[in-house]
Order: C-alpha cells, then sequence, then structure tokens
C-alpha cells in the first residue's frame, strides 16, 4: 500500500505546463472532440463494469490461512454475501472454506469476468500471460512490490505486465491495490474486512486505506483504489463512475495522475451532470519528495492542479475531514443558490465564530429584509435591534418564548427570507434528547424549501447524542466546528455556480 | 448572551498601537514592577475567590418556576450538590424548592460571598446598592439588556452599576453572564443546567456558551464567564488560575479586552509557569462590526493580537476545534521538546497527507537513525527503503508479521530514537475491539518516554469505539484529521520552546 506509485504529473499534459497552456487545452476540450470520446467513454465503461459488476470471478493465490490478521480475500468475500460465482486459483488445494479449488488459470469452467491476483510478485507476469490466454478480460493485481519497490526488479515487473496486455484489451487494475467494492452487489476484493452500505458514492483512491472508511464516510457504495495505476487510471474510473445510476457524488483521493489531459477532460464532462469532490495529496514539499522517491513520480505543482481542477468544475479539498464533509454535503443538501447565509444562534459570542467562518469560506452574511425583522423583533425585547446572526436568547429569556419556540421562528423565517440562501443554526445539546420536536421541523423545512440547506453546529455534553438524532431524518448535516458547517455550504454554493455557468 | 460587551480593542494599550510600541511595551512590563504587580495579583485572587468558592451565596431573584426551560439558577445549584449555604432572595415567597426564602437582602442571616442577581435590568442597580450596603464583596449579574442592549437605557444602567462600586472593594462580575462554575466543589451560577467534571482546566470566557462544553471537552473544570465585563476582566480571571492549584491548563475565549496592556502583563507573568491558550473571535471584518455595533466596542485587529498574544507566550488557536484539542493536548501530553516528528502507517497514501499536515505545523519530519532503519528494516521484505513514514504493511502482507507485532516495533523505535521528539500512527479501525495490547503498548510507552507525545490518526468504520478505547489510557489522544493532530502536536513544541527561552 506504500504512496510511490510510478505516476506523473499533471504538467506532462502541456510541456512548459503553466496555467494559461491548461486554459487554453481546456477551452479546446471544449469544442472539439466530444463525440469520438463519447464511444471511447461507452467502452471504458464495459470495461469497467468488469470489475466493479463482476457476474463470476477469479481469486488466484486463494489462501488457506483464515481467520483474523490472514488478511484472506476469498474468507472477506464470503462474509459480505457477494451472489456471483466464485472460483479459487490455488495448485495446493483442493477446496478452501467450502468452496471447490483449482488448481490453475486455464482450468476454470468459464471466461470469468474478473481475476484478483495475490501472489509473490515474482509469479505475477505468468498468471497475467495465462489470463490473458484465457481471455479474462480484467485483472486485479493486490500484490505489491512493483513500481512502489525500492529496488529496480519491481519497476521492471511492472514494465514486463504493461506489456503482456498491450493491444489486446485486457484491463489491469493496480498492482499494489485493494482492487474494487461495490456494495450495491456485495463485492470486494479488499483483503481488509470492510462495512458495506449502499451509499451513492463512487470513490477512486490511491490508497486503500479509504475502503474501510474515513471520519463520518464509515463505508463507501462503490470503490477503486488504483495502487500503482500501471493501466487503469483515474480517467477510466470517472468515466465509469459519470454513467453510473447507483453513483450520485464522485470522491476521487489523487497523489499524482499519468495523463493529466486525459483525466481532465473526462472530469470536464463529468462535473456537468455529478458532483466530483477532490483531495489532492502531497502538496507540501516534503510529502511530493516522499511520493518521487525511487520512481522518479511527480505529485505536480500545487498550484497548477488548483486551477486545473477548478476550471473542470472539481470541487477540490484540502484535508480528510473536508472531504468527508463536502461528500456528506452533496449527499444530504440541495445545492446553494447563492452565497447569502443566515444564522440562529442563543449566544452572540458563537455568532461572531459563525460569522468569521462565513467571511473565510468566501460565503456572505444575508442581509435580512424588514418582513423578516419585523416578525422576529414581535418576539424579542424592545432593547434587541434584530440583525444576522439572530440572536434568540432575549426572546426566551426576557420576553417569555420557550426554546423551541424561538428555533422554529427562526428557522422559518430565515428560510422564508428570499435573501436567504441557506442556514446555519447554533445550537446547545446539554441534555441528551433526541430533539423530536427538532426534526420535525427539520423535515418540514426540507419540504417546504427544498432548495435552501439547513445545517447545525452543535456545542454541548451531548453533541454525539443530538447529531445522530438529527442526521437521522437525512434531511440536515451537523458539524462540530463553524468552519467545517460553511466550507461545507461554500463548496455547495460553488459547485451551484459552476453548474449554472457551464 | 449578546456579544456585545461594550469592551475595548487592545490598541487601548498603546496609542498608535503598532506592533513596535506593543513590543515596547512587553520589554518594559519584563524589567520593572513585578513585586508591585504581584501585591496587587494576591488582592485579586483572594478577590475572585468569592465568586469561584464561595462558602455561601444568596440568589436574588430566585425563581418559583421550576423544570425543564425555567433557567433556575436554584434548582440547577440544587442538582449538583453544591455544599455551601444557599439563601434565596424573592420577595413573594418564604420556601423555594424546599429551601428558606428571603425577602430582601439586609435580611440575609450572614455576610454571603457572593450574590447572584437576576431580575429585570431596571431594579439591578438598586439591589447592587443594597449589596454593597450589606458588605457582599461580590455580585454576579446575569440579567441581559445592559450595554448588550441596542438602546441608550442598557449603557445608562451599566454606567450607573460602575459608579456603585467605584472604590468600595465590591466586585462584579457581568452582567449578561452566566458567572462562575467550580466542579471542585460542585458549584455553579449558570442557568442552563451543565454537566461537572474535575478537569484541571481554567476557562475564562465573553459567552456562557463555553459553560456547557464544546468539542471533545464535554465539561471544564472551572469557568469565568466575562458577560459585559464591566469589573472583572479576562486578567482578573487569569491572576486567579495563575496561582490556582487546581488549574494546570487556561483556557481563554477573547472577543476583545477593556485594558490590553493590564492583560498581557498578566498573561506574560502567568505564561512562564502554566500554558494559556486563547481563542480570539471576531477575525473579519463583518464579525468585528457585529461585535462594534450600537456600543462602539473594537475587536482589536487581528495581526496585532497575534504578535502581542506570541509575545506573551499565549498559544493561541483560531477555531473552536482547535481550542478543544489543545486544551486536551496539554493536559494530557508532554511537552514535545523539539520539532522533529516520526510517523508510522500502514498506507503510504496517509503517510503522504501526515508529511502534508507536519509541514502546514511549522514541524519537521524526523530523520531517522541508522539505528532505527536497521531495526525497522529486519521486519520488512529487501526491497522496501526503510524511511519516515515508516510504512509497516510490507512487514505484515509480505514477510508475515503480525500486525501488533510491526506496530509494536514501530512505535518503540520511533519513540527509542533519539532523532524523534514525537510519534504519530496512522491505524486503522476496521473492527470495534477495544486493542487491548494496543492500550498496553500507550501505557508502556508514556512510562518509558514521558518526554515524548505519542498520539493517533484513526481511519476507518470503528473510530469511535477505538479512540474511546486509546484515549482511556490518559496517555494518547485520538485524532480524526492530520491537521488536528499536527497542530495540536506543534503547539505543544511551540510552547516548550517559550519555556525554554522565558
Amino acid at each position: 500500500m506504500v504512496g510511490k506509485t510510478g505516476i506523473e504529473a499533471p504538467e506532462a499534459l502541456a510541456p512548459g505546463s503553466d496555467v494559461l497552456t491548461l486554459r487554453v487545452v481546456i477551452v479546446y476540450i471544449g469544442i472539439f472532440g466530444r463525440e469520438a470520446e463519447g464511444r471511447v467513454a461507452m467502452d471504458i465503461v464495459r470495461q469497467l463494469k468488469h470489475f466493479l459488476e463482476p457476474g463470476s470471478v477469479a481469486i488466484i493465490g486463494a489462501s488457506r490461512r483464515t481467520g483474523e490478521d490472514a488478511f484472506n480475500v476469498l474468507e472477506n468475500l464470503l462474509s459480505y454475501g457477494y451472489k456471483g460465482r466464485i472460483y479459487p486459483v490455488n495448485p495446493n488445494a483442493s477446496e478452501i472454506l467450502g468452496i471447490r479449488t483449482y488448481t490453475q488459470v486455464k482450468e476454470l469452467p468459464e471466461k470469468v469476468d474478473l481475476a484478483v491476483v495475490s501472489l509473490p510478485r515474482s509469479l505475477v507476469p505468468e498468471i497475467v500471460r495465462q489470463c490473458v490466454d484465457a481471455g479474462i478480460p480484467a485483472i486485479t493485481i493486490v500484490t505489491q512490490g512493483f513500481a512502489d519497490a525500492d529496488d529496480d526488479e519491481g519497476e521492471r515487473l511492472q514494465e514486463e505486465i504493461d506489456g503482456l496486455i498491450e493491444g489486446n484489451g485486457t484491463r489491469v487494475l493496480g498492482p499494489n491495490t485493494f482492487g474494487t467494492a461495490n456494495a450495491y452487489i456485495n463485492f470486494s476484493s479488499s483483503f481488509i474486512r470492510m462495512r458495506m452500505e449502499t451509499l451513492p458514492v463512487g470513490l477512486i483512491c490511491q490508497t486503500g486505506a479509504f475502503f474501510v472508511g474515513f471520519c463520518d464516510i464509515r463505508s463507501v457504495g462503490k470503490a477503486i483504489d488504483l495502487g500503482n495505476a500501471c493501466d487503469i487510471d483515474l480517467a477510466d474510473g470517472l468515466e465509469y463512475y459519470g454513467q453510473d445510476p447507483e453513483t450520485k457524488v464522485i470522491a476521487l483521493h489523487i497523489e499524482g495522475v499519468r495523463d493529466g489531459r486525459r483525466f481532465l477532460r473526462a472530469a470536464d464532462r463529468v462535473s456537468g451532470t455529478k458532483p466530483i469532490i477532490a483531495l489532492k495529496t502531497g502538496r507540501s514539499g516534503r510529502a511530493a519528495q516522499a511520493v518521487r522517491s525511487h520512481t522518479g513520480s511527480l505529485t505536480g505543482r500545487d498550484e497548477v492542479w488548483d486551477v486545473a481542477l477548478k476550471r473542470a468544475g472539481v470541487i477540490r479539498v484540502t484535508n480528510i475531514e473536508e472531504f468527508s464533509d463536502a461528500i456528506r454535503a452533496f449527499l444530504t443538501l440541495p445545492l446553494m443558490s447563492g452565497k447569502n447565509v443566515g444564522i440562529a444562534t442563543y449566544t452572540g459570542g458563537f455568532g461572531i465564530m459563525g460569522v468569521d467562518a462565513c467571511e473565510k469560506s468566501g460565503l456572505d452574511l444575508a442581509e435580512l429584509s424588514p418582513v423578516t425583522i419585523e416578525k422576529l423583533s414581535a418576539l424579542s425585547p424592545s432593547w434587541l435591534a434584530v440583525g444576522n446572526p439572530v440572536d434568540m436568547w432575549p426572546g426566551i429569556m426576557i420576553s417569555g418564548h420557550s426554546v423551541f419556540e424561538m428555533e422554529k421562528a427562526a428557522i422559518q423565517n430565515l428560510l422564508s427570507d428570499q435573501q436567504v440562501n441557506a442556514v446555519l443554526c447554533i445550537f446547545a445539546a446539554n441534555k441528551p434528547a433526541l430533539h423530536v420536536e427538532l426534526c420535525q421541523l427539520v423535515e418540514e423545512a426540507a419540504r417546504e424549501h427544498p432548495e435552501k440547506p439547513l445545517v447545525f453546529y452543535i456545542y454541548g455534553s451531548f453533541f454525539s447524542e443530538v447529531k445522530n438524532g438529527l442526521e437521522a431524518t437525512g434531511k440536515t448535516l451537523v458539524f462540530s466546528s463553524f468552519d467545517r458547517a460553511m466550507r461545507s455550504l461554500g463548496h455547495l454554493g460553488s459547485y451551484s455556480q459552476f453548474r449554472l455557468e457551464h
């Protein structure tokens, strides 16, 4: 699982590789060749289906060791309840885990969709040759020690594999990969046991670590680990997810990319219909060096990535929490059709932090319309000049309204205000109750204002209980930081604007 | 609880208020007047004890309404198990919640340490006068609608209170405050029910919202809400916590400060023995405007705050998650005596993200010593050139060591390396087990290397379970983001350096 994958930087897409050149390339893409690309894309989709929706799979190098720490692909696959046909291949066993085992590839009773290879690296090229001879269209090479190794032999073996598949239509994923996962058919070639959930997220990553979940994404719907990416690359995965009806949001973890031009073309096309969120790592000098070491790979100049991704309509995130937050925002919330946020708070102090975060994320504090101010003023003491953030506490403490009355009035009036595009509620969780009334209010708000995101910043001892309760509605998100809340809204706003202009 | 508190900016500390002037002021502080300041400080500590360690308290304006949403200070206080003497004052009741009630202040059977006032604002000055006459040394004014209000009357009433206590030694906290809390004696004047825990954190805030917990700080040990800060200010709280044996870490939430010079002098003195962590809000233009509106308060130029806080040895954080993380880091981990971090990972991809975060937080990736590399190489396949981050996976997958063997070898060898000052482990949580062996390893590491922080970044479906298990050792922290982990280590490193130079 080493992050040295022998792939090049996006500079490769244009000699000289300055920002201007990138712009020219993208404009060019926008004008020419869409039709031809569409035909090629459909071929790629057919090829990728063998990896992500296999009807039959051969596990080559199926291990007889089972149990914890055995990292047995076959054992994991059986545990998920995959309904396709499974053929273990192992010359030293006639049966593993109750499944009939084959001694070699040519003995397999059918031309399987996918071969998953987990064997010592020196044996891999010969197996690839046998798979090609048997007409197997898709090969996932789990084995480490190819371009990711620090010796010359690894590089040579990977080049040998490249040569074996050239021109015959067989596609290879990896080496050095977890392979693919698809919760919709309970399939995964990961040697780590993972949780399966049919979440409409399509992930492409350069480390399998993401397969087991990260931050608030506890599992992914479909996943492709590119590993060393000797053949299948980011662009291939994008083509697949772009047309996949089960994928609503596309998530990319990028260290580098082999063919930057092709990747940007695919991203530009797909981002017009589905949000693509990208976590580009290896930003710092030392990290880029770690990626480059021993393989000569380049991560690419960070500013070039910034411009290129933005132009292609890709939402760039800077860390793993923002990645998780943005994926959940696009899954759960509507696009934010403007930049103006309304804030409801019990405390001016936290309201000020919300305003800080709003400005930092490129959003604006909404100017409330007179009717909103009038309605909320009627609930507050006369000495309070109602504004945004809306301070609910004097209405409770001085005017004697209940907490829920004020919450309801603030949420409903802010959402009804034409000058407000999204609402952040800053609420306390000082008791474990699930706030049933508040959940109903969230559901009602989503019905009446389906075009406006409503999110929460929650503080207090019972954060988790209230977060779980509110998020169970499927209509809102709860954050533990103002920055995370506003950044998520910011992404919804930027992408909405991109879609309008696209 | 409005964040408009009538207090001024740190510019007030020096006309012209540029960074150079600030430096001169601090150098001046360092040379003169320490002894005289020490004497004054001890007076302040005695005064503050009435607020934080009262032996008796009068609740003036004790409500007969009880139950949820009644915000009854008396009811809350009884629920915590406070052992001091409590005297409710209410002219319309002879008994509330089973406690004998007094009709007016002069009837109280003793000169109480603290009066907590929660009455309509127009009645407050008269009550303050009565408390002063009765010789009560400390008054907390909970009531809103003074300098925080948007009318002239609020401002006038607050000035009236200022005049009433001038020169007679009575101290006032607030108005517009939750007051104080002290988990060590089960005391809080908060009208919101809070969780109590004897955590050695002393908090001073300008919104009571922090009393009920934030992020991973589910409760605070001692807390002072300054509210409008008409009298008791940041510097007073700092003097108290500076000498308080139950306070190990001091946490400040700052919007603005009345007497910047005095605050910086106190901070400079206290930071030499206890870490002070400050969340300064109102950074952005719009937020500063929100603070300033209607009261003419200034939040202060952000760059001035940056320089002033750094010079005074205060650790500045930028958001509420970093605030919580830094407090927990100083509570749980040793100071980091250098800037070099060792990283252990199963995955190169996540290792690269760790390196990105390391550089971003001003830390360095440790150059491992030859003996560390030799020992870890012996556990890995020959094609792996061991470096930092340490990639443990080939040792597991190719060389056949168990996951725990590799984790143990990586942690122990990194901590033993003289060139490593702290260790970040990037581990997966793909099963809910509490990792008993890993917890033992953490405890052993803390015994053998008490001077080196050991922290974790955990990913996977069972994040919470593994986090709770590891943190229960009291010797480590678990983060859900590389940035948060490295930023926390960065604060330990910077403060350690400040202490060395101080």
